[in-house]
């Protein structure tokens, strides 16, 4: 058994890890901590998991969780991964890191986008960016995963076959994405109010969200060469799900029926990656899951490729991609534990 | 291998049972029927089921259900039972239906709520009232379950501890129920429709819903006499789930820790019925799990006996309880394929 | 012109007197206060307000109040309005409090409920309680209005009649009320939170809600005597509206229509009460409104009263029965300023 | 007092136009019509409308509505427009069609986009695109308004400033728009389902929908020369509500703050559309009202401009809309009966 350990479980993110983990064949969860409810049975804060799990919060102590985990999965708003990383990683265990601190390699880009220090050098040269249908013998390999962001999961797998097949032109794409509210988190902030989440629909953050260098940093991978696009981040009033509308300028000649084989082929024998031919993917049929459905359609007009992805935001866009991760590290099938029924309803 | 069929497999409550019995680890769903979907998977109905099962929907064939299924569960409005269960056992295999036409023991009483006629008594003799937590022996051994419906689930396992143990006033109970709107099913009518459900809760059917009689037919079992109860039903703007609120005049000097005490030894042991001691449940807490959450409270200053209950309507209220119907009368583990974490989100 | 002040006016009901108060043709709105908002204008707490005034919110500062407002609305959390309303009514001026210190008229009641100290006598005996349909005539007169709270005014409406004929047994009432999720107001708890609200409905403070006594209270008054009432709340996942649903036995021989009949009666000539006698109220014909819908069912079987009863929390439960109290203390037509036509989407 | 009929009151568009003329100072309803409810009064449709309004819904009668009424709306499927309009001008009177056929000005691409005949030549000629913010002198002497669709206002309103100040590349127009469920109509069709709604964001008609040809010829129009846009709408879990987040390339070096200005100098004295400069335009903000709210980004990374524009669907989007244009047509102040304060919540 993979003995695991949760910091920061008290989160959404965390909470979905928890429950992915519970049923997870080969994993035994050592740890949980949480700041806010240290002490207590994380079933007191969700009572779903009361005749399920005795597990209880925990201060965070890092030589213990280093000590007792093969894997400790962080689960913390940015600018806190460092000390726990360290320290796991001096043991020769594994960390997956779910907030942002190892996810760009540039220092630089980080500091300017996050407005904090980053992670030191020996620390972050150490770090795989943790989306596996793009890099799975990395992450097979790797001690630190710097799992991937929830909106740059959904841009970069609808973007990915166009990119490297080099059906568009670089310079075209916008990435017009939508969240539901549990994205933003459990803390507390008037924008996640009931009263003004209901109802109500929103664009934020244009041309100046976080996860915009992330998606680039991960095109420009693919492209082999630096790109820069547009990302506008909405908010949508739902708990669960991403849906990313993807635009970009696609290459003469090639048709929709073409880019859509390109798909199917690039993504071929993916678990958690579908490409869509018949219908547009509704965040509804992932719910739940750990997968991403995509469909493309070509604008014959304007000569415009547009990508529809889903994802759930807590599961591929976090919660189960980090899991994902762990069992490529574990060298266990990728699918293990993963394997859930969408709810739809 | 149980083999299965689902006669009405695109409903609600026929959907929940397909996705129920996909994973259950000792069932094959042999035929699904669907009126309005012959001839398409029903992935394309329902696409979350597309990379998990390729079964198509088929017209209804009640001498091919017969032959080729151990057992078949009906999820049809009510009125259409007969001639599916009449096939089957004839063919002795087992019938589980979940809608009402075996669920009221004298025709005279089905004939009056649902204005049409009962079924054949050599049939309706043959049906057993499928609660299992109050009647798991009869289950075993039936030929035809009555699955127990939304509401009276809800109901009946609020109150059967109080009445077997004679704590109440059997004239003063009253069930305010309150239910999502997957509790009307998939079938389209105003009521249903996004922008008037929305935003939006009502009463309906005050007096007169159908649920009453099967309320109180199975109370007054418990109660072993005669009694009649106040249902109000309630549509909530969500999907999933029912609270009950029951209330009932308690007798004299009993307190809220000994009512407690009484409701959690009732239940002891039991896998799907919880008592809280701490906590008022919320439909949120058993959304996609086959629980029925318990609360009591006794009102010192009305000697009223208060019972909040909370199920997923869906599972426990409809395709779960099917399943561990299933499993009772096929002697495996009643837990079987029903050991869901909740959602919470 | 009747120059009024608001303090906190942030709040929900805060705001909602705003925005009322803002379309009266009688009202100038001199002072609006808010202790988080203080030195913003209204319009960026609330931009819909933003083309429509220039109102900033102010620190409070009695003095000011007292001197420059004709009357003065208080919303704030109970507890606080005791100095307002001193210093306004030693000025002669008119109070309205949309808290519930002056609700209660025995003090004892309220330390009891409250927890907290009553206000002194001579400010409470000045009290009147502000639910105009039954007490149009001392409100008229009134120095300071104790506003009827949101359950309140569902439940009392919903039962007076009854009660006044004697139609009923007093011991029998039981109060099942359901309130969307403004009626906790705006400030920040877990609660309160989107993904925890959203596809959640639960009760919670059973037996013990503080608008127990309020609603006993008054309908004592009605009665001529004392009463107890079980009182159960709800919490529905939308934004706005409370729906009761309110049982009590009834005595013999009297039919439905002939109760309806009388409240018909009962409440002839009311501009807001309105007594349905094809269709039970829903949430969404009122939101947005001043009114209270009622319909009356009689469970023959059972011999049990219904009545549904659907208010707008934030209008007739609040800010709107506010105005109403204010039109009448300044001796200008009730509906002045109340009647809007209700959304329904 | 201006004498108006509504062809289709018990759509929803139908319904919107119902309560704002309700509440027109200058407007008297002589008729409404409704296909499905003839005979019934509108408020047993929309009950809210109970103590407001007597007005029965008839059978379509063309000759009456153009013998009673001084302006004609029309609130139909497309398709069915031309029959009311050709009787009501033939009678001098004036019409406003709230669906499609005559926004078109081209027949062969109404034929090609709708797959339907196009009105005769005659009657499109007289017809006039109802978007008064670009066009009132027309609007003021129309006999025919084509009143501008839901997603084509939002969409129109948040270019037009660039395109007539010449600051964007006409070729790299994107208009992502995301509506609430009442824009697909009171009809009942499964996508309108409560459980199928609810917890989703989908895209639908990708480079296919109807809006796109409309937003062209008016984009057209300001540009003066032809223009394709990429459109693609969604559908948000809300019911009322667009937002539409639209992209172009800009030219180089004018800054966000020079373009603000240029939006809050075109739209300087309109009473309806307001450029935010601190902040983005939510739905909430617009709801109930006939506003627009546009703010302006500048991507520099990406020399893109990025416009948010939000609207209520069914009053700047269609209902309030067809007023505006009504008041223009028949001389009054443009914002006689629109005077709405938001509803926030």
């Amino acid at each position: 058994m993979i003995k695991v350990g949760i910091v920061g479980a008290t989160g959404y993110t965390g909470y979905e890890l928890v429950k992915i983990l519970l049923n997870h064949p080969a994993v035994n969860i050592e740890i949980i901590t949480s700041r806010s409810y240290s002490g207590k049975k994380i079933a007191e804060v969700f009572p779903n998991l009361s005749s399920v799990t005795d597990l209880v919060c925990q201060e965070l102590n890092v030589e213990k969780l280093a000590n007792c985990c093969d894997v400790v999965f962080i689960a913390l708003p940015h600018g806190h991964a460092e000390q726990v990383a360290s320290a796991v990683v001096a043991k020769g265990k594994k960390v997956i890191d779910l907030g942002a601190d190892f996810r760009l390699t540039d220092p630089t880009v980080y500091s300017e986008w996050y407005q904090t220090k980053p992670v030191p050098n020996h620390l972050l040269q150490q770090a795989v960016y943790g989306l596996p249908e793009l890099q799975r013998e990395q992450v097979r390999s790797a001690r630190i995963i710097a799992n991937s962001g929830c909106y740059p999961t959904s841009a970069i797998l609808a973007l990915a076959p166009a990119i490297k097949k080099g059906l568009i032109d670089l310079s075209s794409i916008i990435v017009d994405a939508k969240s539901g509210v549990s994205g933003a988190g459990r803390s507390l902030n008037i924008g996640s109010h009931y009263a003004e989440g209901n109802e109500n629909f929103k664009a934020y953050k244009i041309a100046s969200h976080r996860h915009t260098p992330e998606i680039e940093q991960e095109l420009g991978k693919l492209a082999d060469q630096d790109l820069k696009i547009s990302f506008t981040p909405h908010l949508v009033p739902m708990t669960r799900g991403i849906l990313a509308t993807v635009y970009a300028h696609i290459h003469d000649k090639i048709t929709e029926k073409q880019v859509e084989k390109i798909y199917e082929h690039f993504y071929q024998g993916e678990n958690f990656v579908h490409v869509l031919t018949d219908n547009l993917p509704e965040t509804k049929w992932v719910a739940g899951t750990n997968n991403c459905l995509l469909a493309v359609k070509v604008d014959e007009r304007t000569r415009r490729l547009v990508v529809v992805s889903a994802i759930d935001n807590l599961v591929k866009g976090a919660a189960g991609q980090a899991v994902q991760n762990m069992n490529l590290m574990c060298a266990i099938d990728e699918k293990t534990g993963l394997q859930y029924i969408g709810r739809y309803l």
